[in-house]
């Protein structure tokens, strides 16, 4: 194999197929990223098993020469070195020679790395998917779903289907929700489908392979394709495609733990309450297990309060809007709350609670894209 | 005790002395910052007993009114909740109250935080320095000596004193040094003294304490006060007094260790030197020893290469200017010489080497300010 490419494009490329390689791997060869080069361009690929990551160069792009193919092969080489030296070279383009034994050598301006490159038919084949459920939404628009929901997944292995984001389609909207069984992050959407009867429900994606795409994909309205199969999922956008593996197991019923009734509900500003909520848990934090306490007084007023006996205690008062219903005492992680909040892009939001002891719901007023559902904590 | 305050002075300040309080402390008191309000303002103080820093707010600065003390007094609060809490409170202004049984109440805005203090009382009285042996010098003039030799102290607590910068005068100029043994980074400077007479030497100033003050002070030109006695140092800036206590022990005296004489000596551009370096790094710090290779070639061109046998080689050659004596071949620790490239200022520097097994210098061409000097590295 012997190539010259444009270093600029081959580090971006480079980079993003490395999100996908783990150090930790217990398959040497996926410590690699495998680099082919046919006559089309190059084709770079990293995987961690559960992640895989491709990436195709062509050879021209809008009428600038990217790659030169001087031989067509392959080869892969330790993703922990070439990414760092790929991002390090000084000249403006790179050649890449790979001679007998795999021995590989990397030369841009002064700069010459011999490397000992692995035998790329050892590389596991990517996933083979039929395209038949397909749908498309804007690459910002999933990027946000990502982030509205995927912070409220469990981090615990005791449930493993719960570490992951739920996907399931309603009515022609994509339903994503998240939970540790403490909250519940709650994300729809509407989505183009190529097949008006395109239905599915538990659809899993895991949570870490979500932050990976998300650090990928762009803030752009460019439409990215999803290709959904029984245990794998196919995010494909630009020459990028990035393939994700589908956590096993039944993803819980959540429709019915939202209330749809209501005892007490109030509607207030989203960032003064996330930021009383940030001051109430420097005390609260402490105790490990950021409790805080929030209590209706009159005309609309909401005391916000944190203890931590040693260190002392917060007290806030906040005024809220269109109280309604019967005076409310509550407590509740905070930390949970605060996270929500940061992700909830609206002005106001809307607190229902259905008692002390009741999951409650905060809302956008807005707008009914998202919820947020949370457990209270019982302090007695 | 009961003062009000301007948030943005208070919060700074605040910060500041926060820097010196640690929390792994063993005495307890020193994990809290003291707080005294007199009819001139109010004084904070923090430290680790290592470092102590003390700024003071007066009740007006250029007249704006920063401080109204309604009742003078004093407490200490834990820094770690106390600097975190200043921070994040709402209003334009803290009011800060202290009533029986050292319980301190900080109003801002809708936000009211009752803190449990700690007796003033039992906080330790900072030094009283005789402020006889003062010399003066520019705050970034200093933030830069601390710069480029603190990081060539010794992180090993075999021999304590080399975790200092030695600081000493030598024809009215001030001398700092620093090495860890195997490098070692020399700055000079020209002080401004209040005798004629003032000299000192062996003044050792732990690094830890160095790295402290220099995210206090400014890149501006203002003069610093320092003065220095038998066992402490005194760092004095607008408001601001930084006392660190100084390392026992005899610094090791580093003047003959220069070499006075050459057997090869060449310039390079220190940015592309300081690149190839770090290229060469990508192979040998994987082999944790960091060795990288020089070797003269003909006609001014020196060739920079290491060698990691599972991972590859890399080679770069790069033309050096003004090439003088014999052959050379050597190898070095990459690291410390990165680490030296890094803090130089100057576009070239000039390289002299007295042999391979023996110490090279690093100068900028263009100034005799600092030099460095680095131990090679047997490879056989």
């Amino acid at each position: 194999m012997q190539f010259t490419i444009q270093r600029d494009r081959f580090v971006h490329d480079v980079q993003n197929v490395a999100k996908a390689v783990s150090s930790r791997t217990t398959i040497p060869i996926l410590t690699g990223i495998k680099i082919v080069a046919d006559h089309e361009g190059v084709t770079l690929t990293g995987s961690d098993s559960d992640v895989s990551i491709e990436t195709f160069i062509p050879k021209e792009d809008a009428e600038n020469e990217i790659v030169t193919i001087e031989q067509e092969g392959s080869i892969v080489l330790q993703a922990r070195f070439f990414a760092e030296i790929v991002k390090k070279l000084p000249g403006e383009t790179i050649e890449l020679i790979v001679q007998d034994q795999f021995a590989t050598t990397i030369r841009s301006g002064s700069s010459v790395f011999n490397l000992n490159g692995l035998d790329p038919e050892e590389y596991p084949r990517l996933p083979q998917l039929e395209e038949d459920l397909l749908f498309r939404l804007p690459q910002d628009m999933l990027k946000n779903m990502i982030r509205q929901t995927v912070f409220a997944v469990s981090t615990q292995e005791t449930r493993p289907v719960l570490t992951g984001v739920n996907l399931e389609t309603e009515e022609g909207e994509l339903i994503c929700t998240a939970t540790d069984s403490h909250r519940l992050a709650m994300r729809k959407a509407t989505i183009e489908r190529n097949d008006e009867e395109l239905t599915f429900s538990n659809v899993v994606i895991p949570g870490k392979s979500l932050n990976e795409l998300s650090k990928i994909i762009d803030d752009s309205n460019e439409l990215i394709d999803v290709v959904v199969t029984e245990n794998q999922i196919l995010f494909k956008f630009k020459n990028l495609l990035f393939f994700s593996r589908l956590l096993e197991g039944k993803y819980p019923v959540t429709k019915n733990m939202i209330p749809a009734q209501s005892k007490t509900s109030f509607t207030l500003k989203t960032k003064p309450f996330l930021q009383t909520l940030e001051r109430a848990l420097l005390l609260s934090r402490e105790g490990k297990n950021n409790v805080i306490n929030l209590k209706t007084l009159d005309e609309g007023l909401i005391e916000i309060t944190s203890i931590q006996p040693e260190v002392g205690k917060v007290t806030e008062n906040i005024q809220s809007e269109q109280m309604q219903g019967e005076d409310m005492r509550i407590s509740f992680n905070g930390k949970n709350i605060i996270d929500a909040l940061k992700v909830i892009d609206s002005e106001e939001i809307n607190i229902v609670f259905t008692g002390a002891m009741s999951p409650f719901v905060i809302r956008p007023t807005d707008h009914d894209h998202y919820l947020h559902l949370f457990s209270p904590v019982r302090t007695y």
